[in-house]
């Protein structure tokens, strides 16, 4: 890998950690998700009992609104037709008969919503995952756009840590770390095994906050400012060498969270911000998946005692996205 | 019903044709979903044999252009971020220790793309489906909007009917017919039966000209005018009786294909345009879905013999959405 | 006037005031803009002396944001080509020799920037200015729309009155209200008089606030909510029948202003929000321009001692806009 | 100036012609708009005689469309909220007192509608006006954005040569010639000069043809292809060294059309595509305004026989923007 000047201080970082370039071809942009081949799928289907089904796509256009970085917008969803078109006599439609139709459209940032990252979201060293050139993104993503993943979907044995229930919490405060060491001891309590191909999805509470509590209580618990930016400071799993390894000795297709970020938004480890996604995105080619609603699945399998299932997803197939939003299932 | 003077030359046409209203009670805003209960979850997911994935999404923002209907416009994709900002410097990434990262938002019509059409994308008489008034999708969809099936999702035994395949031809062509009587032909040929609470396919092959030939080829093949709009005229299953009843006694909750409108466009039986689409969406309260790509699915079929399999799909959750962007996927 | 009981609260309270209904006809669109003949235009050609220009114009899309009601947005500035674009290969000029270049789009709300309010912005008793229907504004506006302003041009002598300079302040602190004895005070201090025909400039400061001192400061000031919703709390004349009958009698044509909303937010005189929005552009027919960048023209006028000037405005020709954005020219 | 292999071809061509660069100063971003001084805009101000005024911005989101160089959309106009959205109970006004308002928004792209080409919008040799570097367009223009000409204002003399009526042609043919020869000739004819300073407006009748006609009949006489990519072959001036010296000798600040090109598309004395286009934004930073309405403000000086006027133009204040959307005004 070559670092440039600008990139040193992370790859300095993250030296030590493994990667997964040229291990499924030097075209490959699928990553990790090469992980999930038919008997992976079959895995997944073979964790279905009670075929019950939760998605965990947010809404869009919520009148209370979205859950966003701060520095994007929520969605704008606008109606192209309703019933006032015709009363009004804009509209006819005699070679139908008269029956009436409405028609709308939305203007939304793909990682404004539930999504999937791309592996072009997020490179150091001037290089994207596999090597491709950072270049590449200019004017467009060429490499690692998020179709190749619309293409492929997102399908295999998913598990959820709930680490807010595991804590007896609603929600994790913001900054708040998750240790490796405390999602193996919540799988265990759990009876839970993270096994070879999961989908890994963490649960911390956020979404909940937001839907229970609204807006204004989940900025005031998360919001801050980076370099004079508006950002949030939420709560999660972060960067050390022995995470990273686990991720890759697991070989983990994708993080889901209920959060924005993920991660920890502020490093304990690091001191940087979100040193996780450049070595899950870039380096290992582990997808990410934020602000999923996790609670009604928590929930059920609270019930249940089951936190193993289906996981199905696929982003909106957006041709040379960074990201695509997407409303994931899963089946119990 | 309650048919107002506009609507009567189509409420006449359809009088004959049952309805869901009231069914799953007054407040019901899920239709023929209601079918998708766990144990129809579950006899989905025993459809499942090889693990084998196939999406259904279609490229959102292709370079070559995107099936469309004529009024609609293509999906506009923008890069918010790119390599190119920082080699510019108008953005630093210090907090981050460097990484850099991409960004993008698309600006997409709901039915602009693969989607599922909500139940109050259609009505006649001044009522949606179950009765919901009209005037409700004045200003932003009230009652039926996409939402309620966003957070359901749509899960169960799906079965391709190849029509193309059937016929021995690479696609329809356009105008052309598809009776109930080839429907259960082609299903007898590929030994599969369509049971109550199947999501129904039918391949057209309109996609696959549009993907492998081209826009041009595929618009010279089906574009017309109406009224004196830009129109398609596609080929596909109309309205009768019997196949209404059809759909209401199998239980349909869903009607997938790979056209742009879903059913013969310029219906053979009635003279009207899409002349389905009420009867399904308002009366029945069964879900349509187009734009899919069939064709590497329908190849999967006939290599393993096998039509069958599990259907999942969950547009996004816009709220008060008429429709929904979704990419669906399908596991044998 | 056919007022209905939604109406009534405030049509009675402005039961008392003029209206322009059937003044140029009764299928006139125009308003008091009619009042801009071209003797008026020549009478503001006349009032040229010094050559200086001064456009009022605020910027769209500002890294540091654009004033704006807190319900809508900030526009969206969208690059679709620059230099990344040519040097990632992903655009050739081969027709063109070589030569590159760059091209960019904005989304932008019509009132979320200097502009021009029409005459279906806003009204009361379902009748539009002139007595159109106002259910001719559902899906879209077929009656009043800018375009006839975009058509006609504001041309004609404008007349600024810097009540700021007057009170001797920076601003007009949130809430303050400015009487009709206090316009008149400040005309005749500058030594200017409005004359029949004058397009009627006010400054509060609250522009320069903005721009000066940075959007929190300007919002610090003036947001607050209004039934829960956020909202602006500004500066500004109000309602009163003496007012309203001094700006028929003058035959003002617009009204423009340095502030959002282009009067007491909060009325004094009649407890409700905006109480003059209507009785202009409905009653009267009389524009309305919001947010337009004074300062500097104060300084010019304060320099020269001149405050009466030619006025130049077109805003964009957006067929069935409720308004138009538009970049008005002075010219001393 | 420094070029690049890629531009060379273009820079040959063009190497013998003269540029500002230096001309205003290292920093300057205004170009040969300098020229207009408040000595020019009293120039402009002595052309008035009738007080007649004509717009010249061509309609937004025209149910007939929009002239459009063909890789562009039409503008979209989404409309925020109209009497539909009271009627359905979807908004109240009680602060208000019951008045009802409309709002809307436009997606509108910078040179898809009348507009003036920033000096950023075109390049070669990998420098911009004044030879700043093309990199600094990379996320966003830095340097020569039309916020710039948005500031300053284009007010002064303007002189139209209606090349068109010269001919006694309702229109001139795709890919017809201008030359300066003809210019002169047809000023003379119309018993006008273009003096220095003067904003030269060229009228071919193509927006005749587009508003008179329609739209297909626009695209048939014009649509074309370059390069395997949709295009227009309008007519027009071209390149020559005489040309480009006589703008440079009469100071001309800006050249204004009624064609979406500007000049001859596809150039007879280059065989490239507009070469005029970096000749006059980059080298000479003469300004370009494409899309005017010019056969009302035609007629007018054929009937009253003067050919100059005022001209007053003011594009959107779009930070950053490769061009602006304006509408302008003449005063006659």
């Amino acid at each position: 890998m070559d670092e440039n000047a600008d990139a040193e201080p992370y790859a300095e970082i993250v030296s030590g950690t493994p990667d997964n370039w040229g291990v499924w071809g030097d075209d490959d942009e699928l990553g990790a998700l090469n992980h999930l081949d038919p008997d992976a799928v079959l895995r997944g289907v073979g964790a279905v009992s009670s075929g019950e089904t939760f998605t965990l796509g947010t809404p869009i256009g919520h009148p209370d609104g979205d859950p966003m970085w701060p520095t994007r917008d929520d969605a704008d969803h606008h109606m192209l037709r309703d019933k006032g078109h015709f009363e009004a006599g804009k509209v006819t439609r005699e070679p139908y008969g008269g029956w009436e139709n409405s028609d709308d459209l939305v203007y939304l940032y793909n990682h404004g919503t539930t999504h999937v990252d791309g592996l072009a979201h997020v490179w150091y060293g001037d290089e994207l995952y596999n090597g491709f050139d950072a270049a590449t993104t200019k004017g467009g993503i060429e490499r690692c756009g998020i179709e190749h993943v619309a293409d492929r979907g997102i399908v295999g044995r998913g598990v959820l840590l709930d680490v807010a229930r595991h804590r007896d919490v609603e929600y994790l405060d913001a900054g708040e770390r998750i240790t490796l060491e405390e999602l193996l001891a919540c799988a265990s309590e759990q009876g839970v095994e993270v096994r070879r191909g999961d989908v890994l999805l963490i649960r911390t509470g956020a979404m909940d906050l937001f839907y229970r509590e609204g807006a204004d209580a989940f900025y005031e618990e998360f919001e801050t400012t980076h370099g004079g930016e508006p950002a949030l400071d939420e709560a999660g799993i972060t960067y050390t060498e022995e995470l990273v390894e686990w991720f890759d000795e697991r070989e983990i297709p994708m993080l889901a969270t209920d959060t924005v970020t993920a991660e920890q938004t502020i490093s304990e480890t690091t001191g940087t911000r979100l040193p996780l996604h450049p070595v899950l995105l870039r380096d290992l080619g582990v997808l990410i998946s934020e602000m999923n609603r996790l609670g009604d699945l928590a929930a059920g399998c609270a019930e249940d005692g089951r936190y193993e299932f289906l996981y199905v997803g696929a982003p909106l197939h957006v041709v040379g996205g960074t990201g695509g939003p997407m409303n994931p299932i899963v089946v119990k």
